[in-house]
């Protein structure tokens, strides 16, 4: 029997049960509070930052992998050094933690990335924002997701309370350049720790307000496959990755791509996979942490879109307009992740399976409409 | 938020829980045991003929569904009679748990069968042997399934105890000819209270020794679709039906079909379905049972091949294996019901999709071979 550990009780370790139920893997999820989405496979609540918890916790399994990427990675490195597996390992997840740490690995790495600079005070950002048209991208190094963390900014006083916070954040914060890009992807993989790796086809992800809305999988064309493929495989390799990851990228008007963000665990942008790849990203990223052989990512059908399910107020409940959506959408497949409702909070998706892209968009556009208002 | 409450924790309850993970729906399993193959979603454990812990249950869920046929139809009338909804309804399932009465339903409604008759006494059989050719089949009206309570019978001798325990069967047994089938098919369809009614493509099943060993979907041309179809719709009509209804059908030599048995709840003839249709029946049946609409029963794949893995021995985890075998099938999907090892039971199945039949039986049995004994 093997045990998988993850920690976090998000959607995403809700969406890892139905794969661990297939193939008869025991999951056990530490969730931070009661009447998580994960609530069915938790077996553990409280607080991963407290070491005697965590240490708890990890004797239960035989692997640890994350809901999330906010353990402390002393923490981590304290388990590896007991003979734990942590899957990804502590010396990956610094990366998925720091943006700074990726910025710097990727560039030793050779790997396209978006100008950027460490700025460890204003006369930085003055000099950065000179350099790159007067507007550009400063995130936080630690702690951002779903665009929080992010800011477009025209003058350092736009980050101000940032740099009266900068020892919170390790000392610095992280200016890119805006790239002129023509759409966003994003390249799903599985990487094993014996080496194993696969990837889906490159995805196009499409956002609103900082936030992912929609998934066209595989990315419409052109696109260049190949090397999202690529620089998928190096970064895995280069950062010592296992698991899923999944590597955000701009693709600019000469089809070139540049790294965004990366994840290392199951990613919104791969949720298509569930009914769309012959392997789904939450068995891949099963059998990945357990060091199993990998399964076959071939799509399912020509095309798939997935449409995000975002809170509309603190309490849309829409499984409640399951009976008309459907009845009208009886192919689509509907995914609520049983949380409390909280405008913009990810509640759910849509995926449909087709040839049509633009057809599924304008489908499941409907549906969601649908499921947030009612047939009223 | 719908409840669903399912009565019996075997694997067909497991594997609902995939489906209302993702729609949202809270499943509670009242299982008999503790530690069943349903045991995460298993919120009560105890004796389903006690009608105080049967109340208990389902004041909890607003439906009462089953993972088996075996809850006396007496308490399920008190359950409908104080408004409880059970699906399929107790005037339905009777014809499941009582062949002879599937057997008189089904001649007055004029659908095909096997020539049968109500055996009362040793004389009843003797003269039904005559008419037949001397060698028939012989079933206890009650308490059978998976060749148990089946018996291919030459002589009334045969059925001696039987016939000395025939009160326990209700006072008859239930006689059949021995149909001169070529092949045996299997017609899965859905079914809700509203009467939205879906069929998946009929199937060929292949038993060993009394229990179905493959499963192929849809069966290989040529075949009486339409006719299964419509058998199927009958019987969900004629009886009452709700949920999932397995039809399992004679194929006989010029092409017709005759009703061989029925189940009324997710069978293992639709284990196909989770990968290889758009509507997995355990998403089906959930969405059946909670009157919602139905869902398109759509292959996503021109042939799916379905492999039993039956226990070998009382020790054999063939979970074990999936090292070598993974590794050597990636485009194999692998179910464990995790239940105690035990020669012959349901352990798990293989599913494997494709456009090449012979091809699929033949990699799906090599991959059984593979987990059974290992690389070794």
């Amino acid at each position: 029997m093997f045990r998988v550990g993850v920690i976090g009780g998000g959607q995403l370790a809700r969406m890892m049960q139905p794969a661990a139920i297939a193939l008869g893997i025991e999951l056990k999820v530490f969730a931070e509070a009661t009447g998580s989405s994960a609530k069915l496979s938790t077996t553990q609540v409280g607080d991963y930052t407290d070491p005697d918890q965590l240490a708890k916790f990890a004797a239960e399994v035989d692997v640890i992998t994350f809901d999330h990427e906010h353990v402390p990675v002393a923490l981590l490195e304290q388990l590896e050094m007991q003979g734990k597996s942590v899957q990804p390992p502590s010396k990956a997840l610094i990366h998925a933690q720091n943006k700074l740490v990726m910025r710097k690995r990727l560039a030793e790495l050779g790997l396209p990335q978006p100008i950027w600079r460490e700025i460890r005070a204003e006369e930085d950002l003055i000099q950065f924002l000179e350099e790159n048209g007067g507007s550009v991208i400063v995130k936080t190094p630690i702690g951002g997701y779903d665009g929080k963390g992010v800011r477009v900014v025209e003058s350092s006083s736009d980050v101000a309370d940032w740099f009266a916070a900068l020892e919170s954040f390790g000392g610095s914060l992280l200016a890119e350049q805006k790239v002129p890009f023509v759409r966003e992807l994003a390249q799903l993989s599985a990487t094993s720790p014996s080496g194993d790796f696969q990837a889906w086809p490159v995805v196009q992800t499409v956002q609103a307000a900082g936030v992912c809305s929609e998934v066209l999988a595989p990315a419409p064309e052109p696109v260049a496959a190949e090397s999202a493929r690529e620089i998928a495989r190096a970064v895995a390799l280069g950062l010592g990755v296992t698991g899923v990851l999944a590597v955000e990228l701009f693709e600019t008007e000469d089809g070139h791509l540049l790294v965004n963000e990366l994840a290392m665990r199951p990613h919104n942008s791969g949720h298509f996979s569930i009914e769309a790849s012959r392997t789904s990203q939450f068995e891949q990223h099963l059998r990945a942490v357990l060091d199993l052989p990998l399964g076959d990512t071939a799509m399912t059908s020509p095309v798939a879109v997935m449409i995000n399910l975002l809170g509309v107020d603190d309490k849309n409940d829409f499984v409640s307009h399951y009976p008309e959506v459907m009845a009208k959408f009886p192919e689509a497949k509907f995914h609520s992740y049983q949380k409390g409702a909280r405008r913009g909070r990810k509640m759910g998706h849509i995926t449909l399976l087709g040839s049509d892209v633009a057809q599924l968009i304008s489908q499941g556009k409907a549906a969601r409409e649908l499921l947030y208002r009612g047939g009223a």
